[in-house]
Protein backbone atom coordinates (compact mmCIF):
# COMPACT_ATOMS: atom_id res chain seq x y z
CA UNK A 1 0.00 0.00 0.00
CA UNK A 2 1.48 3.35 -0.70
CA UNK A 3 0.61 6.15 1.02
CA UNK A 4 0.67 10.35 -0.02
CA UNK A 5 2.02 13.20 2.77
CA UNK A 6 1.80 16.72 2.08
CA UNK A 7 4.26 18.76 3.89
CA UNK A 8 5.79 22.03 3.73
CA UNK A 9 8.67 21.44 1.70
CA UNK A 10 6.46 19.49 -1.03
CA UNK A 11 4.69 15.79 -1.40
CA UNK A 12 6.21 12.16 -1.15
CA UNK A 13 5.00 9.40 -1.78
CA UNK A 14 6.02 6.32 0.80
CA UNK A 15 5.38 2.31 0.93
CA UNK A 16 3.92 0.64 4.18
CA UNK A 17 7.67 0.93 6.09
CA UNK A 18 7.26 5.10 5.07
CA UNK A 19 10.43 4.46 2.92
CA UNK A 20 10.04 7.44 0.62
CA UNK A 21 9.13 6.04 -3.21
CA UNK A 22 8.63 9.63 -4.66
CA UNK A 23 9.09 13.32 -3.84
CA UNK A 24 7.58 16.25 -6.02
CA UNK A 25 4.54 18.55 -6.51
CA UNK A 26 1.20 16.67 -4.81
CA UNK A 27 -0.79 17.50 -8.12
CA UNK A 28 1.72 15.85 -10.85
CA UNK A 29 2.08 12.86 -7.55
CA UNK A 30 -1.57 12.44 -6.68
CA UNK A 31 -1.79 11.97 -10.82
CA UNK A 32 0.99 9.27 -11.01
CA UNK A 33 -0.06 7.59 -7.99
CA UNK A 34 -3.66 7.27 -8.05
CA UNK A 35 -3.40 3.90 -5.56
CA UNK A 36 -1.57 5.97 -2.83
CA UNK A 37 -3.79 6.79 0.48
CA UNK A 38 -3.71 10.16 1.88
CA UNK A 39 -1.98 9.66 5.21
CA UNK A 40 -3.80 9.68 8.38
CA UNK A 41 -2.74 11.85 11.37
CA UNK A 42 -0.53 8.96 13.29
CA UNK A 43 0.98 8.56 9.75
CA UNK A 44 2.17 11.92 9.31
CA UNK A 45 3.73 12.17 12.68
CA UNK A 46 5.55 9.10 12.11
CA UNK A 47 6.57 10.04 8.78
CA UNK A 48 7.89 13.69 10.12
CA UNK A 49 10.27 11.71 12.11
CA UNK A 50 11.68 10.19 9.09
CA UNK A 51 11.61 13.48 7.30
CA UNK A 52 14.11 14.59 9.91
CA UNK A 53 16.28 12.38 10.12
CA UNK A 54 16.48 12.49 6.79
CA UNK A 55 18.93 15.77 4.80
CA UNK A 56 15.41 17.08 3.12
CA UNK A 57 15.39 19.61 4.71
CA UNK A 58 18.60 20.84 4.31
CA UNK A 59 18.37 20.21 1.21
CA UNK A 60 15.00 22.16 0.82
CA UNK A 61 17.08 24.87 2.86
CA UNK A 62 19.50 25.72 0.67
CA UNK A 63 17.45 25.07 -2.44
CA UNK A 64 15.16 27.90 -1.26
CA UNK A 65 17.73 29.89 -0.05
CA UNK A 66 19.38 29.74 -3.66
CA UNK A 67 16.00 30.74 -5.35
CA UNK A 68 15.63 33.81 -2.89
CA UNK A 69 18.70 34.91 -4.08
CA UNK A 70 17.98 34.60 -7.53
CA UNK A 71 14.57 36.46 -7.19
CA UNK A 72 16.56 38.99 -5.60
CA UNK A 73 19.86 39.36 -7.66
CA UNK A 74 17.59 39.18 -10.98
CA UNK A 75 14.60 41.81 -9.68
CA UNK A 76 14.74 44.89 -12.31
CA UNK A 77 16.50 47.37 -10.46
CA UNK A 78 14.97 50.35 -12.26
CA UNK A 79 12.76 51.89 -9.39
CA UNK A 80 15.17 51.60 -6.64
CA UNK A 81 17.86 53.58 -8.80
CA UNK A 82 15.28 56.05 -9.56
CA UNK A 83 14.45 56.36 -5.92
CA UNK A 84 18.34 56.74 -5.03
CA UNK A 85 19.29 59.45 -8.48
CA UNK A 86 16.53 61.33 -7.27
CA UNK A 87 17.14 61.64 -3.60
CA UNK A 88 20.60 61.88 -4.58
CA UNK A 89 19.61 64.64 -6.59
CA UNK A 90 17.81 66.89 -4.35
CA UNK A 91 20.12 66.16 -1.24
CA UNK A 92 23.20 66.86 -3.49
CA UNK A 93 20.85 70.72 -4.16
CA UNK A 94 20.24 70.91 0.09
CA UNK A 95 23.84 70.62 0.79
CA UNK A 96 24.97 72.70 -1.92
CA UNK A 97 22.93 75.33 -1.09
CA UNK A 98 23.47 74.94 2.73
CA UNK A 99 27.28 75.58 1.85
CA UNK A 100 27.00 78.12 -0.88
CA UNK A 101 25.78 80.17 2.00
CA UNK A 102 28.48 80.04 3.60
CA UNK A 103 30.65 80.67 1.17
CA UNK A 104 28.89 83.80 0.12
CA UNK A 105 29.32 84.81 4.08
CA UNK A 106 32.94 83.94 3.88
CA UNK A 107 34.07 85.88 0.66
CA UNK A 108 31.61 88.45 1.74
CA UNK A 109 34.65 89.68 4.09
CA UNK A 110 37.05 89.81 1.23
CA UNK A 111 34.26 91.14 -1.79
CA UNK A 112 30.84 91.93 0.09
CA UNK A 113 30.22 93.66 -3.47
CA UNK A 114 30.25 90.63 -5.34
CA UNK A 115 28.88 88.33 -2.49
CA UNK A 116 25.80 90.93 -2.40
CA UNK A 117 25.31 91.33 -6.27
CA UNK A 118 25.89 88.47 -7.88
CA UNK A 119 22.40 86.71 -6.08
CA UNK A 120 22.30 83.72 -8.40
CA UNK A 121 24.17 81.23 -6.47
CA UNK A 122 25.85 79.04 -9.86
CA UNK A 123 27.06 82.37 -11.38
CA UNK A 124 28.47 83.67 -7.70
CA UNK A 125 30.55 80.23 -7.40
CA UNK A 126 31.67 80.18 -11.12
CA UNK A 127 32.66 83.81 -11.30
CA UNK A 128 34.59 83.83 -7.92
CA UNK A 129 36.31 80.13 -8.82
CA UNK A 130 37.25 81.54 -12.54
CA UNK A 131 38.22 85.55 -11.40
CA UNK A 132 40.43 87.13 -9.05
CA UNK A 133 38.83 89.91 -6.92
CA UNK A 134 40.22 92.74 -8.63
CA UNK A 135 38.76 91.87 -12.31
CA UNK A 136 35.54 90.71 -10.66
CA UNK A 137 35.30 93.61 -9.01
CA UNK A 138 35.92 95.70 -11.99
CA UNK A 139 33.43 93.69 -13.77
CA UNK A 140 30.98 94.70 -11.73
CA UNK A 141 31.87 98.24 -11.90
CA UNK A 142 32.82 98.61 -7.82
CA UNK A 143 35.37 101.88 -7.15
CA UNK A 144 36.03 101.16 -3.79
CA UNK A 145 35.43 98.16 -2.14
CA UNK A 146 34.63 97.47 1.27
CA UNK A 147 36.35 93.95 1.58
CA UNK A 148 38.86 93.54 4.53
CA UNK A 149 43.10 92.36 3.05
CA UNK A 150 43.20 88.73 3.48
CA UNK A 151 45.91 86.56 3.13
CA UNK A 152 46.44 84.53 0.10
CA UNK A 153 46.03 81.25 2.53
CA UNK A 154 42.77 82.85 3.54
CA UNK A 155 41.40 83.00 0.41
CA UNK A 156 42.71 80.14 -1.08
CA UNK A 157 40.94 78.15 1.86
CA UNK A 158 37.68 80.02 0.60
CA UNK A 159 38.41 78.85 -3.10
CA UNK A 160 38.67 75.40 -2.10
CA UNK A 161 35.09 75.45 -0.59
CA UNK A 162 33.97 77.22 -3.69
CA UNK A 163 35.55 74.69 -5.93
CA UNK A 164 34.20 72.15 -3.95
CA UNK A 165 30.51 73.58 -4.24
CA UNK A 166 31.56 73.83 -8.42
CA UNK A 167 31.81 70.36 -8.47
CA UNK A 168 28.98 69.09 -6.36
CA UNK A 169 27.03 71.12 -9.00
CA UNK A 170 28.32 69.42 -11.65
CA UNK A 171 27.69 66.05 -10.17
CA UNK A 172 23.52 67.57 -9.94
CA UNK A 173 23.76 68.07 -13.57
CA UNK A 174 25.19 64.52 -14.25
CA UNK A 175 22.82 62.69 -11.65
CA UNK A 176 19.76 64.93 -13.80
CA UNK A 177 21.10 63.36 -17.47
CA UNK A 178 21.29 60.18 -15.82
CA UNK A 179 17.51 59.93 -14.63
CA UNK A 180 16.74 61.85 -17.83
CA UNK A 181 18.29 58.57 -20.16
CA UNK A 182 16.98 56.00 -17.48
CA UNK A 183 13.37 57.03 -17.46
CA UNK A 184 13.29 57.97 -21.23
CA UNK A 185 13.39 54.27 -21.30
CA UNK A 186 11.38 53.21 -18.28
CA UNK A 187 9.00 55.53 -17.94
CA UNK A 188 8.68 57.50 -21.19
CA UNK A 189 5.57 58.69 -21.01
CA UNK A 190 5.35 59.93 -17.62
CA UNK A 191 8.99 61.45 -18.18
CA UNK A 192 7.55 63.26 -21.95
CA UNK A 193 4.53 64.85 -20.15
CA UNK A 194 5.99 65.97 -16.90
CA UNK A 195 9.55 66.33 -17.27
CA UNK A 196 12.25 64.34 -16.00
CA UNK A 197 12.49 66.12 -12.26
CA UNK A 198 8.92 66.07 -11.22
CA UNK A 199 8.25 62.14 -12.80
CA UNK A 200 11.10 61.32 -10.62
CA UNK A 201 10.09 62.74 -7.87
CA UNK A 202 6.62 61.53 -8.18
CA UNK A 203 7.89 57.85 -8.38
CA UNK A 204 10.15 58.52 -5.62
CA UNK A 205 7.40 59.45 -3.38
CA UNK A 206 4.73 56.93 -4.26
CA UNK A 207 7.58 54.11 -4.19
CA UNK A 208 7.47 52.75 -7.80
CA UNK A 209 6.48 52.73 -10.83
CA UNK A 210 3.36 50.52 -10.24
CA UNK A 211 2.39 52.24 -7.06
CA UNK A 212 1.86 55.21 -9.37
CA UNK A 213 -0.12 53.62 -11.62
CA UNK A 214 -2.29 52.46 -9.30
CA UNK A 215 -2.63 55.89 -7.46
CA UNK A 216 -6.12 57.73 -8.14
CA UNK A 217 -4.88 60.90 -9.63
CA UNK A 218 -6.29 62.95 -6.63
CA UNK A 219 -3.57 61.36 -4.71
CA UNK A 220 -1.15 62.60 -8.23
CA UNK A 221 -2.15 65.56 -7.83
CA UNK A 222 -1.16 66.28 -3.79
CA UNK A 223 1.93 63.98 -3.67
CA UNK A 224 4.41 65.82 -2.37
CA UNK A 225 2.00 68.65 -0.59
CA UNK A 226 1.83 66.04 2.88
CA UNK A 227 2.07 68.67 4.91
CA UNK A 228 -0.34 71.59 3.47
CA UNK A 229 -2.31 68.44 3.40
CA UNK A 230 -2.18 67.51 7.36
CA UNK A 231 -2.67 71.23 8.34
CA UNK A 232 -5.49 70.98 6.03
CA UNK A 233 -7.43 67.89 8.24
CA UNK A 234 -5.70 68.79 11.26
CA UNK A 235 -6.09 72.32 11.82
CA UNK A 236 -8.58 73.65 8.90
CA UNK A 237 -6.22 75.41 6.80
CA UNK A 238 -6.83 75.53 2.78
CA UNK A 239 -6.58 72.31 1.42
CA UNK A 240 -3.45 72.32 -1.53
CA UNK A 241 -4.28 72.13 -4.91
CA UNK A 242 -0.68 70.71 -6.11
CA UNK A 243 2.35 69.42 -4.98
CA UNK A 244 5.38 68.65 -7.18
CA UNK A 245 3.55 69.08 -10.33
CA UNK A 246 3.48 72.88 -9.35
CA UNK A 247 6.93 73.41 -10.88
CA UNK A 248 5.22 72.05 -14.16
CA UNK A 249 5.30 74.79 -16.63
CA UNK A 250 1.40 74.04 -17.02
CA UNK A 251 0.92 75.01 -13.97
CA UNK A 252 3.25 77.47 -12.73
CA UNK A 253 1.96 79.25 -15.68
CA UNK A 254 -1.41 79.24 -15.07
CA UNK A 255 -2.75 82.17 -13.05
CA UNK A 256 -3.68 82.17 -9.15
CA UNK A 257 -7.60 80.79 -9.90
CA UNK A 258 -6.88 78.55 -12.66
CA UNK A 259 -4.08 76.74 -10.88
CA UNK A 260 -6.46 74.15 -9.33
CA UNK A 261 -8.10 73.52 -12.51
CA UNK A 262 -4.32 72.88 -14.44
CA UNK A 263 -2.98 70.78 -11.39
CA UNK A 264 -5.94 68.42 -11.86
CA UNK A 265 -6.12 67.85 -15.25
CA UNK A 266 -1.94 67.82 -15.30
CA UNK A 267 -2.72 65.10 -12.54
CA UNK A 268 -5.32 63.34 -14.74
CA UNK A 269 -3.25 62.58 -17.34
CA UNK A 270 -0.14 61.87 -15.50
CA UNK A 271 -2.08 58.93 -14.13
CA UNK A 272 -2.90 57.65 -17.32
CA UNK A 273 0.61 58.25 -18.55
CA UNK A 274 2.12 56.03 -15.18
CA UNK A 275 -0.70 53.19 -16.38
CA UNK A 276 0.94 53.13 -20.21
CA UNK A 277 4.33 53.11 -18.74
CA UNK A 278 3.52 50.41 -15.89
CA UNK A 279 1.34 48.13 -18.27
CA UNK A 280 3.89 48.71 -21.02
CA UNK A 281 1.23 50.60 -23.14
CA UNK A 282 1.83 52.83 -26.44
CA UNK A 283 3.74 56.03 -26.66
CA UNK A 284 0.80 58.89 -26.41
CA UNK A 285 2.35 61.09 -24.41
CA UNK A 286 3.09 64.09 -26.92
CA UNK A 287 -0.84 63.68 -27.87
CA UNK A 288 -2.25 63.84 -24.29
CA UNK A 289 -0.05 66.74 -23.52
CA UNK A 290 -1.35 68.46 -26.86
CA UNK A 291 -4.99 67.75 -25.45
CA UNK A 292 -4.35 69.21 -21.96
CA UNK A 293 -2.67 72.26 -23.58
CA UNK A 294 -5.53 72.98 -25.87
CA UNK A 295 -8.19 72.22 -22.46
CA UNK A 296 -5.63 75.15 -20.56
CA UNK A 297 -5.77 77.31 -23.40
CA UNK B 1 35.07 139.96 17.47
CA UNK B 2 35.57 136.14 16.95
CA UNK B 3 32.94 133.56 17.64
CA UNK B 4 33.07 129.82 18.15
CA UNK B 5 30.79 127.47 17.33
CA UNK B 6 31.15 123.93 18.39
CA UNK B 7 28.73 121.57 16.07
CA UNK B 8 28.23 117.57 14.38
CA UNK B 9 31.35 117.90 12.23
CA UNK B 10 34.08 120.18 13.96
CA UNK B 11 34.11 123.18 15.74
CA UNK B 12 34.10 126.45 14.05
CA UNK B 13 35.51 130.22 14.78
CA UNK B 14 34.16 132.75 12.99
CA UNK B 15 34.30 136.63 12.18
CA UNK B 16 31.43 138.98 13.27
CA UNK B 17 29.93 138.27 9.97
CA UNK B 18 29.97 134.44 10.64
CA UNK B 19 33.18 134.09 7.82
CA UNK B 20 34.63 131.21 9.37
CA UNK B 21 38.00 131.89 9.74
CA UNK B 22 39.21 128.38 11.19
CA UNK B 23 38.16 125.06 11.06
CA UNK B 24 38.92 122.19 13.74
CA UNK B 25 39.00 120.15 16.84
CA UNK B 26 37.14 122.29 19.89
CA UNK B 27 39.97 122.20 21.86
CA UNK B 28 42.38 123.15 19.61
CA UNK B 29 40.29 126.28 18.43
CA UNK B 30 39.49 127.17 22.13
CA UNK B 31 43.57 127.40 22.77
CA UNK B 32 44.24 129.45 19.84
CA UNK B 33 41.23 131.68 20.28
CA UNK B 34 41.13 132.34 23.91
CA UNK B 35 39.22 135.60 22.66
CA UNK B 36 36.41 134.10 20.87
CA UNK B 37 32.93 134.25 22.98
CA UNK B 38 30.93 131.21 22.49
CA UNK B 39 28.03 131.32 20.05
CA UNK B 40 24.46 132.13 21.62
CA UNK B 41 21.25 130.37 20.29
CA UNK B 42 20.10 132.92 17.36
CA UNK B 43 23.95 133.14 16.04
CA UNK B 44 23.65 129.14 16.20
CA UNK B 45 21.37 129.01 13.81
CA UNK B 46 22.71 131.94 11.49
CA UNK B 47 25.56 130.01 11.57
CA UNK B 48 24.01 126.68 10.72
CA UNK B 49 22.21 128.11 7.20
CA UNK B 50 25.65 129.60 6.41
CA UNK B 51 27.19 125.94 7.05
CA UNK B 52 24.00 124.49 4.87
CA UNK B 53 25.01 127.08 1.72
CA UNK B 54 28.82 125.98 2.53
CA UNK B 55 30.27 122.32 0.57
CA UNK B 56 31.10 121.60 4.08
CA UNK B 57 28.77 118.90 4.98
CA UNK B 58 29.54 117.42 1.55
CA UNK B 59 33.02 116.95 2.69
CA UNK B 60 32.47 115.79 6.03
CA UNK B 61 30.48 112.99 4.36
CA UNK B 62 32.74 112.15 2.09
CA UNK B 63 35.96 112.07 4.92
CA UNK B 64 33.23 110.10 7.57
CA UNK B 65 32.49 107.84 4.75
CA UNK B 66 36.34 107.09 3.65
CA UNK B 67 36.90 106.78 7.39
CA UNK B 68 34.27 104.42 8.22
CA UNK B 69 35.82 101.81 5.56
CA UNK B 70 39.47 102.22 6.12
CA UNK B 71 38.55 101.36 9.50
CA UNK B 72 36.32 98.27 8.53
CA UNK B 73 38.71 97.39 5.52
CA UNK B 74 41.67 97.27 8.59
CA UNK B 75 39.71 95.62 11.39
CA UNK B 76 41.69 92.37 12.13
CA UNK B 77 39.25 89.21 10.40
CA UNK B 78 40.74 86.49 12.65
CA UNK B 79 37.00 85.81 14.39
CA UNK B 80 35.26 86.10 11.84
CA UNK B 81 37.67 83.54 9.34
CA UNK B 82 37.86 81.00 12.20
CA UNK B 83 33.78 81.50 12.79
CA UNK B 84 33.55 80.58 8.78
CA UNK B 85 35.69 78.14 8.72
CA UNK B 86 34.59 76.04 11.82
CA UNK B 87 31.31 76.72 10.28
CA UNK B 88 32.39 75.15 6.77
CA UNK B 89 33.86 72.45 8.87
CA UNK B 90 30.78 71.48 10.50
CA UNK B 91 28.38 72.11 7.10
CA UNK B 92 30.86 70.08 5.07
CA UNK B 93 30.52 67.59 7.69
CA UNK B 94 26.65 67.10 7.81
CA UNK B 95 26.50 67.18 3.95
CA UNK B 96 29.14 64.64 3.78
CA UNK B 97 26.98 62.73 6.30
CA UNK B 98 24.17 63.27 4.54
CA UNK B 99 25.69 62.05 0.85
CA UNK B 100 27.10 59.21 2.64
CA UNK B 101 24.07 57.20 3.98
CA UNK B 102 22.10 58.18 0.47
CA UNK B 103 25.98 56.53 -1.01
CA UNK B 104 25.50 53.31 1.51
CA UNK B 105 22.05 52.54 0.28
CA UNK B 106 22.62 52.73 -3.60
CA UNK B 107 25.85 51.36 -3.28
CA UNK B 108 23.91 48.31 -0.94
CA UNK B 109 21.74 47.15 -4.41
CA UNK B 110 25.43 46.76 -5.74
CA UNK B 111 26.62 45.15 -3.37
CA UNK B 112 24.83 45.20 0.22
CA UNK B 113 27.36 43.15 1.80
CA UNK B 114 29.97 45.68 1.67
CA UNK B 115 27.48 48.33 2.25
CA UNK B 116 26.99 46.72 5.80
CA UNK B 117 30.18 45.45 6.75
CA UNK B 118 32.08 48.85 5.90
CA UNK B 119 31.06 50.56 9.16
CA UNK B 120 33.22 53.15 8.89
CA UNK B 121 31.91 56.03 6.69
CA UNK B 122 34.86 57.06 5.41
CA UNK B 123 36.81 53.39 5.13
CA UNK B 124 33.16 52.26 3.52
CA UNK B 125 33.93 55.70 0.51
CA UNK B 126 37.39 55.24 0.58
CA UNK B 127 37.41 51.32 -0.16
CA UNK B 128 34.43 51.49 -2.99
CA UNK B 129 36.37 54.66 -4.30
CA UNK B 130 39.47 52.16 -4.79
CA UNK B 131 38.36 48.82 -5.68
CA UNK B 132 35.81 47.09 -7.49
CA UNK B 133 33.18 45.05 -6.47
CA UNK B 134 34.33 42.05 -7.03
CA UNK B 135 38.12 42.93 -4.71
CA UNK B 136 35.94 44.29 -2.63
CA UNK B 137 33.76 41.40 -1.69
CA UNK B 138 36.89 39.23 -2.07
CA UNK B 139 38.58 40.98 0.46
CA UNK B 140 35.34 40.74 2.90
CA UNK B 141 35.39 36.76 2.59
CA UNK B 142 31.63 36.63 1.01
CA UNK B 143 30.85 34.28 -0.75
CA UNK B 144 27.97 34.50 -2.73
CA UNK B 145 26.75 38.52 -2.97
CA UNK B 146 23.16 39.52 -3.05
CA UNK B 147 23.63 42.24 -4.98
CA UNK B 148 21.61 43.07 -8.26
CA UNK B 149 23.69 43.02 -11.68
CA UNK B 150 23.73 46.68 -12.14
CA UNK B 151 24.57 48.18 -15.86
CA UNK B 152 28.40 49.90 -15.76
CA UNK B 153 26.39 53.46 -16.22
CA UNK B 154 24.33 52.60 -13.41
CA UNK B 155 28.02 52.39 -11.36
CA UNK B 156 29.49 55.26 -12.47
CA UNK B 157 26.50 57.24 -10.85
CA UNK B 158 27.52 56.04 -7.93
CA UNK B 159 31.02 55.63 -7.83
CA UNK B 160 31.21 59.88 -8.93
CA UNK B 161 28.76 60.16 -5.84
CA UNK B 162 31.22 58.70 -3.82
CA UNK B 163 33.84 60.57 -5.30
CA UNK B 164 32.07 63.72 -4.41
CA UNK B 165 32.01 62.50 -0.93
CA UNK B 166 35.67 61.43 -0.73
CA UNK B 167 36.64 64.90 -1.82
CA UNK B 168 34.20 66.63 0.97
CA UNK B 169 36.71 64.84 3.44
CA UNK B 170 39.34 65.84 2.05
CA UNK B 171 38.27 69.58 2.20
CA UNK B 172 37.28 68.72 5.32
CA UNK B 173 40.38 67.91 6.76
CA UNK B 174 42.16 71.26 4.89
CA UNK B 175 39.81 73.17 6.62
CA UNK B 176 40.82 71.48 10.11
CA UNK B 177 44.38 72.25 9.41
CA UNK B 178 44.00 75.45 8.29
CA UNK B 179 42.01 76.43 11.20
CA UNK B 180 44.97 74.78 13.31
CA UNK B 181 47.59 77.09 11.64
CA UNK B 182 45.79 80.18 11.96
CA UNK B 183 44.30 79.17 15.66
CA UNK B 184 48.13 78.29 16.82
CA UNK B 185 49.31 81.71 16.13
CA UNK B 186 45.97 83.38 17.34
CA UNK B 187 44.60 82.05 20.13
CA UNK B 188 47.60 79.29 21.69
CA UNK B 189 46.55 79.05 24.89
CA UNK B 190 43.04 77.84 24.04
CA UNK B 191 43.90 76.07 20.99
CA UNK B 192 46.68 74.07 23.19
CA UNK B 193 44.71 72.96 26.10
CA UNK B 194 41.21 72.41 23.88
CA UNK B 195 42.77 71.33 20.82
CA UNK B 196 41.55 73.25 17.20
CA UNK B 197 38.02 72.49 17.08
CA UNK B 198 36.63 72.44 20.62
CA UNK B 199 38.72 75.88 20.69
CA UNK B 200 36.92 76.87 17.64
CA UNK B 201 33.50 76.12 18.28
CA UNK B 202 34.02 77.76 21.83
CA UNK B 203 35.08 80.87 19.90
CA UNK B 204 32.58 80.39 16.91
CA UNK B 205 29.58 79.74 19.66
CA UNK B 206 30.50 82.99 21.95
CA UNK B 207 31.12 85.36 18.88
CA UNK B 208 34.35 86.13 19.23
CA UNK B 209 37.83 85.37 21.11
CA UNK B 210 37.15 88.67 22.98
CA UNK B 211 33.66 87.69 24.42
CA UNK B 212 34.98 84.12 25.16
CA UNK B 213 37.83 85.67 27.68
CA UNK B 214 35.16 88.10 29.01
CA UNK B 215 32.65 85.02 29.39
CA UNK B 216 32.25 83.24 33.42
CA UNK B 217 33.68 79.80 33.22
CA UNK B 218 30.25 78.56 34.06
CA UNK B 219 28.95 79.84 31.05
CA UNK B 220 32.13 78.75 29.14
CA UNK B 221 31.08 74.82 30.48
CA UNK B 222 27.75 75.05 29.17
CA UNK B 223 28.11 76.68 25.50
CA UNK B 224 27.05 74.22 22.82
CA UNK B 225 24.58 72.84 25.46
CA UNK B 226 21.64 75.30 24.95
CA UNK B 227 19.08 73.09 24.16
CA UNK B 228 20.15 71.28 27.41
CA UNK B 229 19.66 74.10 29.49
CA UNK B 230 16.43 75.53 27.92
CA UNK B 231 14.71 72.29 29.21
CA UNK B 232 16.14 72.27 32.15
CA UNK B 233 14.81 76.15 32.52
CA UNK B 234 11.53 75.50 31.07
CA UNK B 235 10.85 72.26 31.35
CA UNK B 236 12.72 71.69 34.94
CA UNK B 237 15.14 68.67 33.06
CA UNK B 238 18.10 67.87 34.86
CA UNK B 239 20.64 70.85 34.17
CA UNK B 240 23.38 69.98 31.76
CA UNK B 241 26.69 69.78 32.82
CA UNK B 242 28.77 70.23 29.65
CA UNK B 243 28.65 71.78 26.12
CA UNK B 244 31.22 71.31 23.35
CA UNK B 245 33.79 70.50 25.96
CA UNK B 246 32.46 67.06 26.24
CA UNK B 247 34.38 66.24 23.38
CA UNK B 248 37.86 67.28 24.54
CA UNK B 249 39.88 63.62 26.17
CA UNK B 250 39.71 64.67 29.68
CA UNK B 251 35.70 64.91 30.39
CA UNK B 252 34.90 62.16 28.19
CA UNK B 253 37.64 59.92 29.55
CA UNK B 254 36.18 60.38 32.95
CA UNK B 255 33.57 58.62 34.22
CA UNK B 256 29.88 59.43 34.39
CA UNK B 257 30.32 61.17 38.03
CA UNK B 258 33.26 62.77 37.74
CA UNK B 259 32.28 64.33 34.12
CA UNK B 260 30.65 67.37 35.82
CA UNK B 261 33.57 67.72 37.87
CA UNK B 262 36.11 67.58 35.04
CA UNK B 263 33.86 69.88 33.06
CA UNK B 264 34.07 72.36 35.77
CA UNK B 265 37.85 72.15 36.05
CA UNK B 266 38.44 72.31 32.34
CA UNK B 267 35.84 75.00 31.85
CA UNK B 268 37.79 77.34 34.35
CA UNK B 269 41.15 77.31 32.41
CA UNK B 270 39.96 77.61 29.08
CA UNK B 271 38.53 81.29 30.72
CA UNK B 272 42.02 81.34 31.59
CA UNK B 273 43.74 80.79 28.11
CA UNK B 274 40.88 83.03 26.33
CA UNK B 275 42.20 85.89 28.57
CA UNK B 276 46.07 85.05 28.01
CA UNK B 277 45.16 84.73 24.67
CA UNK B 278 42.78 88.06 24.45
CA UNK B 279 44.76 90.04 26.41
CA UNK B 280 48.29 88.81 24.94
CA UNK B 281 49.33 87.00 27.80
CA UNK B 282 52.42 84.32 28.28
CA UNK B 283 51.98 80.54 26.97
CA UNK B 284 50.96 79.24 30.16
CA UNK B 285 48.64 76.35 28.11
CA UNK B 286 51.47 73.52 29.22
CA UNK B 287 51.51 74.26 32.87
CA UNK B 288 47.92 74.83 33.22
CA UNK B 289 46.95 71.26 31.26
CA UNK B 290 48.86 69.59 33.93
CA UNK B 291 47.92 71.26 36.81
CA UNK B 292 44.36 70.21 35.48
CA UNK B 293 45.61 66.36 34.94
CA UNK B 294 46.98 66.32 38.12
CA UNK B 295 43.60 67.50 39.78
CA UNK B 296 41.61 65.13 37.71
CA UNK B 297 43.95 62.22 38.57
Amino acid sequence: MKLLFSTLIGAFVTDDNLRIIEHGSKDQLVKNHRDAQAANAIQQRAFRAVLKKSNLFQQYHVEARQHAIHTIRTLPPQDSLINHAINSFSELNEAANMLVKRCREWYGLYAPEAAHDLYDNELFITKICEKNRNALLKELQVEQSMGVELAQTDVDEILALAHQIKQMYHLRTMHEEYLASMMKRYCPNTNELCGTTIAAQLIEKAGSLKRLALLPSSTIQLLGAEKALFRHITRGARSPKHGFIINHPLVSKADRKGKGKAARALADKISMCARLDYFKGEYLAPQLLKELEEKLA
